[in-house]
């Protein structure tokens, strides 16, 4: 599987590794993923990906192939291309749990390990993490803006090609999402799959109407017609009387929803709702898509648009306001000396840390503290051992359980950070450095290291 | 291969291919693929995907348990099964060929087939065309800034997974890129691979010199080293005490180049090719890399500034200022009639179509015309047939051959699209529509169709 393509990786890693190999360099490094930076409007980010990663380091080894094909390259000797058959991952690693909202700096998973192998998975573990953890954090905007209604990823198409389709799926449903359109999403994460129809369903036909009525009549389960290829509120009196047809026939109900793709949302939604109202069938849903994000999500919302479900696309999949986050795998200690870059603008915390949350009396996440390991502090540690001398130490959570727990996280968030709109002043919920840390780097500020 | 998933589709397509076949609707559908707007700040965009759509198209086909799956969904009844359990691609493909530079409105893809089978393949030749498309058209903007230097995609890290960062390494390439970081896209696509090392090397020995040493003794071939660790200007000193001390002791001349990833890149670079050449040593190449993007080369090129190559990761793998296309796949023509939608804000041309391209006397690209297919005009047609009856009927070109096409392509375009910054008017190159594609238009407005 490419999954764990050991070759998915910056030729680099490689050659570093040959480095240390030929200087037997094999001593225990420490490297920490985090954020060195929020994108602009948002406020935290929701941790995802760590089940893939762990996946990816079990199960990481260099085929026959692979070697074959280093070996080609000219450059690395047979006695390294040895070494690397006999390679796997053997360190440790502590992790925040997928779904755990956390700021810029806060390391979200640390990797202890000889430095060839930890240096080695930087590159797949960074293209692992910092996606899904990319789109659960754009995914779970949209959740607090829906406000509690439905919301599907109909992202597939412009995701970036196919793996990202798929974990675009799965880490906007740990963040909140009811589901996708995305079949092979739906199967390989056993997650709720909807289908509406598409414009050219309804062109294909000579009428809309029997169009629509070829629909329910083929799949009389829970239908949802799309009404806005031509005239959004003729389309909506069609759906009327077809559904009272049905119903005067002692046919099932089958349709349970009407889509509406284009054109003004808010406008369109409410004469439609009233057209289903005034016919009788209030409890035909209204499913809007086109374009949606968080914020057009949250106006919706607001306005007060009668809308029971969201269908979110391209903004969602590749997050389109913040493609990308400021994510590195930074090396923090090796051979038991913390260490850290000097370059200008990209400072770093040295050493391995941890980051402790506390609550207030109400439960609610009151603040953070970046510590060094085994430094005490208040509050829960968010990163917890995942992986030990190189495998799994705990049972794999399902991803409903992680969907649960990043519920209750973003409940505990402070009001402050729920909000969508973008903070000009500094972020209103303290993210500290504890003493010991702070006086790690003035130790090796004043020593000029 | 996950590449052939047919279950990589939105459920949609298969909701709709059950209704065409419970009704008995089979007749020949003509899909287009096309982007209705140019982001900002792109004057064309290059058509990239082709190959692997080819492939997707050609190896379409539903496996035991793809259809195990979908009967446990409970929707689709076991005759739809059988029926799906036949069905390949029996279609045509008319397409422009990867690496054609295109405009607004222009179809790049033609789908003539049964209407399910064009229906069905649509989720995926979106996401695939779509993905390439996008990368392509970000690195030709790259090439063009690079005037001629070196192009090296570093962007896995921050791809949106696994098979982003392995089609970005194919577009960036086709588009003009020199190759790529990423291993596993130069085997499968047999691109350049290019290494240096990453800071955490550095950082894991305790002085700079001995990291230096290690790399260029283990790896003597060509060794590029990362001087930006700590103070760039005295490690550019120390590559040069090293450079002399290979030579003095009758070593091979193991440093290439030397990257500089951090910092006032500009004033850097000046100041470390003035280092190495009073040296002596001219022929060491300066790599550039850290947050590059077209106009960062640019502004760097038109300075002056002394470098060899660029190294681009995050702006391009993900196209950061336009991480996504207004691609769609539209019906164009269902039982022998145009098909269009008439949504507010969506109106499409309709009818099967073929885009010309005119040359002027010196063999610059002179202006576009849209066609409907089949009609007469000058220049030469882009789009080709490229499958029949479900089958490729020309030999896979090389990926070599694409670049090099591309390149052709792109010195023809007039200097006016060459340009990065955005266009205020209208873009300076006409793309028409033809008089019977006019015609049709007015045709259908009169017909209210």
């Amino acid at each position: 599987m490419l999954s764990v393509a050991p070759l998915l990786t910056d030729l680099y890693q490689l050659t570093m590794a040959h480095v240390y190999f030929e200087n037997g360099m094999n001593d225990t490094a420490v490297f920490e993923l985090a954020v060195r930076r929020l994108p602009p409007g948002r406020r935290f980010l929701v941790a995802a990906g760590l089940e893939q990663a762990i996946d990816y380091l079990e199960q990481l080894c260099f085929s026959a192939a692979d070697l074959e094909f280093l070996g080609a390259m000219g450059t690395f000797p047979r006695t390294f291309l040895d070494h690397l058959a006999d390679l796997r991952f053997t360190g440790s690693v502590h992790a925040m749990p997928e779904g755990t909202p956390f700021f810029a700096n806060e390391p979200v998973l640390r990797v202890t390990a000889p430095i060839a192998e930890a240096q080695l998975v930087e590159s797949r573990l960074l293209n692992i993490i910092h996606f899904q953890t990319l789109i659960a954090s754009k995914a779970v905007r949209c959740v607090l803006a829906a406000d509690g209604r439905h919301l599907v990823d109909f992202g597939m198409r412009r995701a970036h090609e196919a793996d990202a389709a798929l974990y675009a799926a799965r880490a906007a449903y740990l963040a909140g999402f009811d589901g996708t359109a995305t079949v092979e999403a739906g199967r390989r994460f056993g997650m709720a799959l909807f289908g509406t129809m598409a414009h050219s369903f309804i062109e294909a036909h000579d009428r809309e109407e029997e169009a629509f009525r070829h629909f329910v009549t083929s799949r009389p389960e829970s239908a949802t017609l799309l009404i806005d290829t031509y005239d959004t509120r003729r389309a909506a009196h069609r759906v009327v009387a077809l559904a009272r047809e049905l119903e005067s026939r002692g046919l099932p109900p089958a349709i349970r929803s009407v889509r509406i793709d284009s054109g003004d949302l808010a406008a369109e939604a409410r004469a439609v709702r009233d057209i289903l109202d005034l016919g009788g069938f209030r409890q035909i849903q209204i499913l809007l898509s086109g374009g949606l994000d968080e914020y057009s999500i949250e106006k919706l919302v607001r306005a007060g648009v009668p809308v029971d479900a969201f269908g979110v696309g391209t903004s969602l999949d590749v997050s389109d306001d913040a493609p990308t986050l400021d994510m590195a795998y930074k090396l923090q200690e090796y051979a038991g000396r913390p260490r850290r870059k000097l370059s200008s603008g990209k400072v770093s915390l040295p050493g391995p840390k941890q980051v402790f949350r506390e609550c207030d009396s109400y439960g609610k996440s009151a603040g953070d503290q970046i510590t060094l390991d085994g430094e005490q502090a208040g509050g829960r540690p968010l990163l917890c051992e995942v992986m030990r001398a190189g495998r799994r130490i705990a049972e794999r959570p399902q991803l409903e359980q992680i969907r649960g727990y990043c519920a209750r996280e973003l409940k505990a968030l402070p009001q402050v950070l729920r909000d969508l709109s973008e903070v000009h002043e500094p972020l209103p919920y303290s993210v500290e450095i504890s003493r010991k840390l702070t006086e790690l780097v003035a130790r090796m500020d004043a020593a000029g290291d």
